[in-house]
């Protein structure tokens, strides 16, 4: 089973995102988990970040069809950490740290849209992953 | 004031959608309003669509940043359509005739996920365009 946990700032203020997020949570039950942990500032997010070997999510980095990422994936192991940078994007210090930097889109998301798209790719790519037809 | 109808298939069954698109459809007010459109198929869809002057929506169209998107937009009109094309993605007919094909992602999204971001893209590129401070 994934384990996997999303270092972000800020709050979950948002019903809508909660309630997305829950109900991608209960269909990735059994094959992954996700732990939302929300560093209050920049400075907290970046001490956390380098006590772990994690993917940065950035708009000018790499960017994936919903199949390459699944491919990818499937080589980083069974624990993944994501780190979403903040309102000013990641620092330099965190993107030399990364041991990979994932755009999502060259556009500019927020930190609510971030966290669901990368949610519903998880689960994409576990449904790519066992051959169903969720992602067609 | 931006007329923004958006010509996709199915149902707007999730209600954190329908308060995730009521929220940008608020911040708009005044500046943009927003038409949904909601085919039963992919025939219905394509008839619709080609009656309109269009922009596709298809992971493999031209990749822009939220900054490039603002600047696009501006030269569009003021009545922009977009056609967000079914499961089995945008047909060939549809493609030729879009006067632009935009892709959000190289990812594949769900029809709820994508109806966000573009809302969201909309609200994002009034505020470039005003130039606050919100999509820093």
């Amino acid at each position: 089973m994934f384990k996997v946990k999303v270092l972000t700032i800020g709050k979950c203020k948002e019903k809508w995102l909660s309630s997305a997020l829950l109900e991608y949570e209960k269909r990735l039950k059994g094959k992954l988990s996700m732990e939302w942990i929300l560093a209050k500032d920049d400075t907290q997010l970046t001490e956390m970040a380098l006590k772990e070997s994690f993917i940065a999510l950035d708009p000018k980095g790499t960017l994936l069809s919903s199949e390459q990422w699944c491919e990818k994936m499937m080589t980083l192991g069974l624990r993944l950490v994501f780190v979403i940078g903040g309102a000013v994007g990641l620092s330099e210090q965190l993107k030399k740290h990364a041991q990979f930097i994932w755009s999502l889109s060259p556009l500019t998301f927020t930190h609510q849209i971030t966290r669901l798209i990368l949610a519903e790719q998880l689960y994409r790519a576990t449904e790519i992953e066992r051959g169903s037809q969720y992602h067609k």
